[in-house]
């Protein structure tokens, strides 16, 4: 890693100033902060707070599915650990939510060929029942062929939906692609489908089914939904390709109910000024059921909370960090409402997320562009060392911190390379052996740049106690 | 593939003269024979034979326990497919033998995380029933440090081995390292252990669990025994190390039952000379029951029966070619066996198997290096251009091909590339996507001029109508 990340930051260095300029009318330099540099370069050549975290988050509770015990025992962790690092005001601000669980699964071809296929419910999944339902396949290359298609080719059968999703490194292959999944049951169930399966939404070739969110809208009835994986779908293509009808028993065991708890965990680093906006940085602590959350996104909350302590360890910022470990994420943003609902009379300097695995920042984009661009210098002096190239056409993203920069929040991207995280994402393949150590590293050091420029400037202090 | 398979080339046609003999005595240049290399490179740039039997195996039939009705399906599917394709005398020898399958299976770390884990059951496992069994873990890092424990650190626990396989390209460590799986179940049960689960014999990091055979020798009672996937043994090893007794439920259903039925699938290219001895060739139709068999040993038969095909397309050998799509080799080599037994009274020019995947082939050995110098001189020259050296130090191997080299056949062997083999051995993830067409075809081009060089001269004939 050491060398690619050499090679990115040479490439850094040079490709801006032929890409998007040109050569004669280089800028002005900014005089990167040495200060924050120090941190920055601390946080990459010592960090072991991130790995820490998200080694003991997932060995010592392990998946938390939303509103779940699981998630409750997470929450648990959360506060005993952040309390020990010495962070302050160290609570849960609880929500309620319903809860989907998953049962039993699993999908077989009846004929022409007998074989079981590796399949996982999607969230929201309705249920077949211990039973199961049969159904012939009604093949579908996209969600626009199943929209197109007459309702009485779909009445009645179990709909499959394929598509061709390849890794990138922004990951944008997951808006277009992701499409059988999220509105692929929807679609299915207002035709009168049994039920439906996708292949997987992931860019990977081994038997572990991608999950993930999908909600019934329209009036659409709930109906067994599932993620084959992608060797699985690539059989049953192979399958349909001899051009006999294929009929498949599919069992999807899940349940739904109202009535489930969950909540942010949120922690501060108290700032000299506590009427100065505040740094909102964070991650969410649920997971989905299969993995133990790894990199979607033990990660995340491990990255951004390692950044906030390396600032604490410096000294005092200005401007109150404040780190939340959002609940309940994976099922539609809960804990990111919640937060941006019960603290919407705060104001904040920045907000940002980690979500998108443990693998090196690439590039960046902030709304400081615009409304602060000596400090946007700052931050693209700074993250430049870490091969991080700016991005003038950011848009802010982020499920957990997207209400609150609806609410006005200014915010800030700091985008991960996406190429393998689709590889496990979502999957019982998200573990921690997924995530490269240093590479982690290199996020912590760009969250702990971000939070350095925007802290308003840390003054020394007696050093806290760090009890971990 | 072709860059890395002309590097390759290079390699082998320099390494041997420095590696293996005095520059300054060369020996006198072996005159390949130019039908056999066309033979060769009409194979590595033409063959569909291989790729049309194992898509067709594994999409037709998917997984083939041994003695299952899913393996008496393969040898229908592979009667009609070598009869179809023009090969005589096919039909099937049928054998006895034990029939073991597997049933629900579930890990759970019940304290001090809890937590589930990924497990499959190793084959002939004894069975926990449906209620499962509850025990702490007793961990050890060997087969060996197990033996030397005492009987009461073992009794009424379930024992954990660990393992470190790296992978290798001869595939070296699955000898040494299989031992947890092949050892670790008899000596746990003699010691009293409830049950046992070892890290997978694998080298991958995926939630796919490695099962394969294992026995209760010296009258070693059955117990539960599974593999958990590598990244779920490095779960364990990390709860383990937090230092508290960690207790787990583990489910593991199977069944043994006698009077199971499987055979040996036999095809023949008829030689000009029926009292010629015979070339015999071949893989294992049988597969675990997990994944669809494709690189263990769909890939297999298919090579060594594309190669066959290849000579009856030039036309008529003068010794006839055997080619066995042998039954219920992973549970312990029975159609190797029965095939022994049955033709004791056969004489075999060679044999050799292909039951390593269908990467390429980088080295060859042969018994003919010392009984007939001449024709090992025309393997080595023929081969070489495949970019696969001969090595001198080779011994026979081969379940399927064993007792039959023990009881006198010279013997051949052509060693693929086994560098990603036991990522997916035995596994879920055991899939068609797994192989690389391109490499797959260097294989049946070697088998070709195996063949080819063995055949005692191809005679052209009639062309038969090759009906697929």
């Amino acid at each position: 890693m050491t060398r690619t990340l050499l090679a990115a930051v040479l490439l850094a260095s040079a490709a801006p100033a032929v890409s998007q300029q040109s050569i004669t009318t280089l800028p002005a330099p900014v005089a990167a902060d040495p200060r924050v540099a120090a941190l920055r370069d601390d946080a990459l050549n010592n960090d072991h707070y991130a790995w820490d975290i998200v080694e003991g988050l997932t060995t010592e509770v392990g998946q938390r599915l939303a509103a779940t015990d699981a998630e409750a025992r997470a929450r648990d962790w959360a506060v005993k650990r952040l309390t020990a690092m010495g962070f302050a005001n160290v609570h849960v601000e609880p929500f309620d939510m319903p809860v989907w669980t998953r049962g039993a699964e699993s999908a077989e071809i009846v004929s022409p060929f007998p074989q079981k296929l590796v399949v996982a419910a999607l969230g929201y999944s309705g249920s077949t029942g211990p039973a199961g339902v049969t159904g012939e396949i009604a093949y579908f290359d996209s969600v626009d062929a199943l929209r197109a298609a007459p309702d009485a080719a779909v009445r009645g059968k179990i709909v499959f939906i394929d598509h061709h999703m390849m890794p990138a490194q922004d990951g944008s292959g997951y808006g277009q692609f992701g499409a059988p999944r999220r509105q692929g049951p929807t679609v299915a169930s207002k035709k009168g489908a049994l039920a439906i399966v996708i292949r997987s939404i992931g860019t990977d070739h081994h038997r572990n089914p991608h999950t993930g969110v999908q909600y019934f809208t329209d009036g659409a009835t709930p109906i067994p939904a599932g993620a084959l994986t992608v060797p699985d779908a690539e059989q049953l293509i192979r399958i349909l390709q001899r051009g006999k009808p294929v009929v498949m028993h599919l069992t999807l065991v899940s349940e739904k109910r109202e009535g489930g708890h969950s909540g942010n965990v949120v922690a501060e680093v108290p700032g000299r000024d506590p009427k100065a906006p505040i740094l909102l940085v964070g991650g969410h602590l649920d997971s989905w059921d299969q993995g133990t959350g790894a990199i979607d996104d033990g990660a995340g909350v491990a990255i951004t909370t390692a950044a906030a302590k390396h600032i604490m360890d410096a000294g005092q910022p200005l401007r109150t960090i404040r780190v939340v470990w959002f609940g309940a994420e994976e099922p539609g943003g809960f804990g990111g409402t919640a937060l941006a609902k019960a603290h919407a009379a705060d104001h904040y300097a920045i907000a940002g997320e980690s979500d998108f695995g443990a693998d090196r920042i690439w590039r960046f984009g902030s709304s400081y562009m615009k409304s602060d661009p000596a400090t946007y210098g700052q931050l693209t002096a700074l993250l430049a060392p870490l091969g991080i190239v700016k991005n003038d056409k950011a848009e802010a993203d982020g499920t957990d911190v997207g209400p609150t920069i609806e609410a006005g929040a200014p915010w800030v991207s700091l985008s991960q390379d996406g190429t393998r995280y689709f590889d496990y994402h979502h999957t019982p393949d998200d573990t921690l052996d997924k995530i490269d150590v240093a590479q982690m590293r290199q996020n912590v050091a760009a969250w702990t740049t971000m939070l350095g420029v925007l802290s308003g400037g840390i003054e020394p202090q007696p050093k806290r106690r760090s009890r971990r």
